[in-house]
């Protein structure tokens, strides 16, 4: 359980880090939406391992095929499967953590939940399962943007280096411009050094990742349980290392007062507006037509090049020393999986706005 | 669609600030349970308004009523209803709303997805829908409990003023000593000031709630998509008024390094534990057997008693001024509801672990 | 669980025979439609008991009461909670019951898996559930008017007397025309003369009821396990008391060979249409634009005025004489149910339908 | 959407007739469970085409691979996906159903709902999609099978020719004895013979398979609308050329009175049985603990070698000859497929019955 992902467009993923492979079988998919491989590998390409020198070096070209779903280049409508086969696997790498768990990974976890665990690169839990986010993610956002819904999404912090706020979205070419995906070519530099210097030192770092998304059309959202801000906050709090998410004015916005807080509607040119926006881009959980922005948080990832103490399968207290290839920080990597996750959100809660509010005579 | 919540112990929302009432259905409740409209009561009469001389002063007994589910005292495993009638309404004073959009309000946004909306007291969009996952949340406590399964939750900032960490989980008769629900009473008394303060100048203050679950077996919890952590965001962030959540270390963790920030096992007198607990009591989505503890954020109240600029339902520019009653900080009231909402999602994890994990010969 | 029904259009039913009441949510109804309680009050009378002298004299008038979902006339798009409060209840009549289990009703069931259960009337396993049902489909079948959707619903055979096919489909008015709901005069009064004999003998009968829907359009349904007729399958083997279900040809189809129960197609007047109708309106689990038609079978009513043998709820054998008011016959009651169903089954099918295949701009 | 089964041990198919292959994933498939290929491929090969004269002679071998959730010759409890990969395709021969819509197959509805559809023998409408089914059923049916509930499925009739009642269970060697499935030796010659005198008329013929469970324990199932009746019905009908089901008496029963219908409970030897056993196996939509059984209707292969009158893609009236290789009787291949429908239904229950009313303490 817990391997579907939305209601109307529904994911489920599968797979291992080192096994026959991940995929995902999207249910729900629109038709007649015109689509090959090339419009899935490029996201998977920026995803993927051994892309930069502040990346883990594992060897994974990860070539998607869609194996279902899809007759001469238009979708159609049934389920539409993807598979990324696994090649650089080196499960001897992990011989060491057959019977010791590593800190703060879920090696225990999953070995005392269901008695029996692929110990061979994390299995189910290594964040290589986001390959099926990402591939599936890439056909949310190819639709979203034949309607002019843009997700932006790029590193704002690595460790204790901050970039500064930027009033304008940065493009795609500003973010990828440097490995760290930091639109801000300075504060990339020093953020690139700090990552090498934990790499160095077989330490990692953390950060947050920020998102924002354009063209929204007001209305998208539910009421109650399905804000559009819950379901984000539950597609981000499922990622791997993340520790934290916050939209809009986020936890900085609590210490403000109500008065400041508000955001003034105006009629700006027949359009209504806010005149600021530390709602984010929500009020009761429904898209207002404006900026959709959030911030998550990642942790410094678990595996480190160090001795740290540990106990092993028989509850013996032992020592590991993190082995095999890692990335030194995940958060240039996190960049596309975010933005697949609010692609999946998104396209969900349209098309659940269409089938209620927008579909009958009677709405007119 | 949005108003149901949970997959095993499913609960099904329903009602408006002003109408008939406030009602919740839970499907998947265990049969033969001891219950009462006792067992309920106390946790609405901790949500419900006018409690106290900080909380809007809206007179509502909020008892509750089992209408289903329930016979000679023990549950009976199909669907147990309850019913919250609406009493002290007085629909007369939104009358301003009725063609007014309030500021950082759900009013507009849910008059442009439905194209109509119950104006008085923001309708569905009401605080007041929050009575019916108190009323679940308590049953969910009430089987928890039995478990062993504790959570205590406590206001741990009102704007600017923060409650020193409290190693120890403060009791519920510390918690409810201050109306503030504050457990640190020097704390307290400064929050009390800074509310009636905001109160008296028709304004309204935010702040941060802490949940810590104590008790929880290791193994709760899925991976990939229903993380314990990704459902506890979604249930926060679908709660009105929140802006933000993290789990353990959270955003401030991310400023650690990995080896800083992982958290060691080790033996202690035949338990596996962790020397730390910056994971915040999951690992890889499942508990892992140490404390649980969050944050959440609330922004300030939206309903301040100013002139607010705004536009009405034919787009023009006007103003408007907050009336109605209010609660100048909704922090105090959050609490009862945080706790329901976790509970939610724990019971519902529990009865998702037994089925797959606990329950067949070969898993002995 | 098991008590919500639909995906997008779902409803939460809840409540006992004897006990505060039955009620239902809507979780998904369209915002925007005009309604109040005349547009299901009708439907419930349809179903009430005490209707004619064929049916149970149980007095209850079943008087609806819309608590939330409607404003001003029309819908808000959010939940649309319904309630019908129990009237005539005499829990007394089943003081016999508490303890014995009666032939061929869920108490045994019941009580083995859940170890309690309201014995009066049959508590949560009575047919008087199935007023939620009628409720909510009183709704779905005013939207699907709207469309020109119209499901017709009779009694095709009490006991052994059966109608004979009827080309036409009868109008509300000549299906009402006789308390057994069979719109052929001659057949009803034969039909009515058989259920007051088995009355008379404290016995019941059973029969089939047909349902036919006219103005479906082409490409409802979904294909593999979501097939129109699989939903419709189990909507009404989800009915108390419905031992079978076939949809166009049936049972009888296959008795035929594959040359002579294929329909062909032919462009009729520039509409695509087939000669001949075995496949009963859907292919492949869609609707083909044909009538949809199928039967339900209704076993006699469990309930027999006799002597029965029977045990205990300590296992002792023993035995039972029925008493209480009862259905001499559940047909005519029946048919709203079944017309029920099949709208809540059809508006779902057209609210995913629209959601994926009608609302993008490259489904032109 | 559609195409997944289940709410606890959750199926996912994906796949057309001729394309990549046929998958699908299980999502809640117990952990510890030993398993491999083996334990799934005999019941593919009972399913898969060419396997006897009778059947159509495409030449598929359908090898099973699981690609994910086992390890080391146990389920991890996470996802489980199996792939068969498609090879005797011939799309060639559907050339001509590219534009010419086949009678009584789902082209017509597929292209009409889709605006897009794989021609090639039927793509997703296919009953080559049952391999999903037959895999993942295949495993539900080993857990049961350690539960000691036992499936037994049988040809009862094709066309006119029919089995006498079978007092006792067939074992699964005398099912497989005849490649009609048909139990009774002397009754599956003459199906044998009727089946072969249609292939050699291009024509095909229909009939009803039997399914009997025995082994449940009371309780599983749910009451109200996931009856277990109602899943089956479900299931059934959402198999390909079903039309009809039936449980216990079925239609027959309702030719029977009240007095004639009910099912005595009986303590035998200390045990609850009923007398007789015209419910089926089921009360009030849970399992009573006596045998289950049900029937399915399968209507004549729509697919004859005739010439049919029908329309293309233009809407031109046209004619279509029948190619392509096709079973001229499906039943006896639809009886693993009713086998793992059967069983995938029941394991749902089982777990739900679990989650719900076992696993807590106070259900001692």
């Amino acid at each position: 359980m817990g391997n579907s992902f939305g209601s109307l467009f529904k994911i489920s993923s599968w797979g291992e880090s080192h096994g026959g492979g991940i995929g995902v079988v999207i249910d729900g998919c629109p038709p007649r939406l015109p689509l090959n491989e090339d419009d899935v590998q490029p996201f998977l390409d920026r995803r993927r391992p051994g892309q930069s020198k502040i990346t883990t070096p594992r060897d994974e070209n990860d070539r998607v095929e869609i194996i279902s779903g899809l007759f001469e280049g238009m979708t159609l409508g049934t389920p539409l499967a993807m598979l990324v086969r696994n090649k650089d696997a080196r499960p001897q790498a992990y011989d060491e953590m057959k019977s010791k768990f590593r800190p703060s990974h879920a090696d225990y976890t999953y070995q005392k939940k269901y008695g029996h665990r692929n110990h061979e690169g994390g299995g189910r839990s290594s964040a290589r399962e986001t390959i099926a986010r990402v591939a599936a993610g890439a056909i949310a956002q190819k639709i979203l943007g034949m309607e002019q819904v843009s997700i932006s999404t790029y590193v704002e912090r690595i460790h204790d280096i901050q970039a500064p706020n930027l009033k304008d979205i940065p493009s795609l070419n500003e973010i990828e411009a440097s490995p760290t995906r930091c639109p801000d070519p300075e504060t990339a530099s020093l953020m690139e050094a700090r990552v090498l210097e934990a790499k160095k030192n077989g330490d990692s770092v953390g950060g947050s990742v920020v998102c924002r998304v354009n063209g929204l059309p007001v209305g998208w959202g539910s009421p109650v349980f399905d804000r559009l801000e819950a379901d984000l906050a539950k597609a981000m709090l499922s990622l791997p290392a993340t520790k934290g998410f916050e939209i809009g004015s986020g936890f900085q916005g609590t210490f403000l007062k109500g008065s400041e807080h508000n955001d003034l509607f105006e009629n700006m040119g027949g359009e209504i507006r806010t005149t600021t926006n530390l709602s984010g881009g929500v009020q009761g959980g429904i898209s207002n037509g404006e900026e959709l922005y959030f911030r998550v948080a990642f942790k410094p990832t678990a595996t480190v090049l160090k001795h740290q103490q540990t106990v092993d399968d028989e509850g013996k207290n032992t020592e590991l020393i993190g082995r095999g290839r890692h990335d030194p920080c995940v958060l240039p990597r996190a960049v596309p999986i975010v933005e697949a996750m609010t692609a999946l959100v998104l396209i969900d809660h349209r098309m659940r706005h269409h089938a209620q509010c927008e579909s009958f005579p009677f709405q007119g």
